[in-house]
């Protein structure tokens, strides 16, 4: 997978831009194509979440207005058209029908928009739109809330580009967290098509990602293709599993208050839903999270979290390693658990491997062939510290 | 429901001890009859569980026997016979048969049980056995792990006496937490008929109540009759209902690292299934967690768990309130959501309520009549520190 520079509008057809005013901003995507997008399974669903999903009826997008200090979640019908009047916005500059349009919104639940604001930030965006890199970066700036750095990505495989940007440090068990992740390609594909590609990426990436383990009312993943290149739907579905995986990861490390980022890799599983259960408990286990920030080598809270997680395992068949690179840099190694056997003096070993930034988790059930990878990260005093005032 | 001193030793029937050095506690607590017993969910199930379970099968025990420090779960074969050696210990002392003795166990998972020590302790303990207040203080001050204090009631009720202690501060999310609870009764009542009482108490009480969301391997609850009494098994059954609610509300306010307290009181919902789930999303997010530390009225935090709870829900018809202390030691409530329109205004003052220590989150979904109460506590800084460096 060869990466590009860019961000989103290293593909053709795509121009950003963004601004932002202290928690309040706003970004301007155009890109015309068709388009698809999945949403989150809260029962509250904000409202330009059902704006957008209607819009998406007709398989088509002109361009993405999305905002971020405001949720417009849990308001009623007045957030319904506020959101419209977002669309509406972004329509009549580009001179096209507001169901053409997408809308995002993320930050606090349960207030309503200050469209007003929203105006005078889309009159300095929209002056602004084009198409480079520090544009995308804008559009990804626009919308961060608890985030701390931006993220971004662009490849190109198989003669097509894919790009995303994407935001989300909290309220993150995507199913699909408040995560907002714009999508773009180059390829000639249909709104099914494209659907269905998206589907793929978005339940092996984002849907096997936890920072919190609370399921936004916001998250939303929208992806355009301009058709601008051709190319084989095999290259762009691999291109685009690769960019969310690389999203998801880029999310964990930057997760609210994260210090440390890690996987669990679950091999040997039943079937593949057990495997998604089992390495989806251990990223979200407040227990395994806390141990990590302490590089604590607990390892018995991962057989716990495995053991409550729903998965079908047999305890006296579970390999239990860790993997990471030590502070020196080198890659290491260590095996806690072999076939349900306690792996004696070996702790030493495992606390370095947990003194580093990234650990991999390895657990093999020892049951089937099925496998999955959880995304996480550590429960750290910031953590706290970021949530504990986050309206005040 | 009066209450009376003497913690489990108010039971006639019933004596207890215990010690500790350090981190390494032991109880003892003698009582003959008919005994139940409930056990955690996880498929990973400590050696302990699996000796009680089996000894509970004759429907009677003459004594449990409870360490702490290591929780003997992850241990195999030579778990299970270090259980049973714990067992023959105190049915060599009380000359029973090692069948009629409860074990339990609390500490570190994946450990071996050093039963030298748990000799020295036994002998220590076993010369102190004795019913009275402090014997009971003492049993429930050996099994204490991250704990901050003892937690214990006796009650009188109906010329029956109900008493029980319980550890448990963290992996607390009971279906059955590490939670030990041993409960006592002088009621006369078979074992069957115990077991339904218990498994009613449980259900609204241990397993309403959620510290982390970890389910431990080794949660165990037991209670033991000693028939010293006679009274109405509805008696019995109301003062069980009670010990077993004030001691997971006693959980919830000794919480790792908690600061504050909270319970969530659904109403109106379609189904008793679906009033748990809400309770119980509301109660375990990280988000309403630290919301609750920080006294940030970020109450779309508590619409947004009930959203993703799984429960039947409409998010127009939702009225949501806060009741609760505040710092001048006033009762007050406020009302944040009627039947899906947000109350303007009224930011400061449940910020107030948030100030105090203890508050109940009110949520009607006016769909129904079944109801929930789900106990919880704040996500704080020193849970971070408790669980960061938990073994080393």
């Amino acid at each position: 997978m060869k990466r590009v520079e860019g961000g989103i509008c290293a593909v053709s057809g795509v121009s950003a831009a963004g601004v932002r005013r202290g928690r309040h901003g706003l970004a301007l995507i155009v890109a015309s194509g068709a388009a698809a997008g999945m949403f989150t399974t809260n029962r509250v669903r904000a409202a330009p979440l059902e704006v957008t999903a209607q819009n998406l009826a007709g398989g088509h997008l002109d361009g993405v207005i999305a905002n971020s200090g405001c949720a417009n979640a849990y308001t009623g019908p007045r957030g319904l058209e506020d959101a419209r009047s977002m669309a509406r916005l972004l329509a009549g500059f580009l001179g096209t029908d507001e169901t053409k349009i997408g809308v995002a919104s993320t930050g606090v639940i349960g207030r309503y928009l200050d469209l007003g604001q929203i105006q005078s930030l889309f009159l300095e965006a929209s002056a602004n739109l084009r198409s480079d890199g520090t544009a995308s970066m804008d559009a990804e700036r626009a919308i961060m809330t608890t985030d701390t750095r931006p993220k971004e990505i662009a490849v190109e495989h198989g003669g097509l580009r894919v790009a995303g940007i994407v935001k989300g440090a909290g309220m993150i068990e995507p199913n699909v967290a408040t995560m907002l992740c714009f999508l773009y390609t180059d390829a000639v594909i249909s709104a099914e098509r494209l659907h269905d590609c998206l589907a793929d990426a978005v339940k092996d990436s984002f849907n096997m990602l936890t920072v919190d383990g609370d399921t936004s009312t916001n998250d939303t993943v929208l992806i355009t293709a301009t058709g601008r290149a051709t190319g084989r739907e095999e290259d762009l579905r691999e291109a685009l599993r690769y960019v969310c995986m690389e999203l998801a990861r880029m999310m964990a490390r930057d997760g609210e208050g994260a210090s440390k980022y890690f996987e669990v890799y679950v091999t040997g599983a039943a079937s593949e839903k057990d495997a998604r259960l089992a390495a989806k408990a251990v990223a979200r286990s407040s227990l395994v999270k806390t141990a990590v920030y302490g590089a604590d080598p607990n390892w018995g809270r991962i057989i716990c979290a495995v053991g409550y997680s729903g998965a079908e395992m047999d305890p006296t068949r579970i390999t239990l390693g860790l993997e990471g690179k030590s502070r020196d840099g080198s890659a290491s190694r260590v095996s806690l658990v072999e076939r349900g056997k306690i792996v004696e003096d070996v702790l030493d070993r495992a606390q370095e491997i947990m003194k580093g930034e990234e650990i991999i988790i390895n657990i093999d059930l020892s049951l089937g062939s099925a496998s999955a990878r959880g995304f996480g990260c550590d429960l750290t005093h910031e953590y706290v510290n970021v949530n504990a005032n986050y309206t005040t």
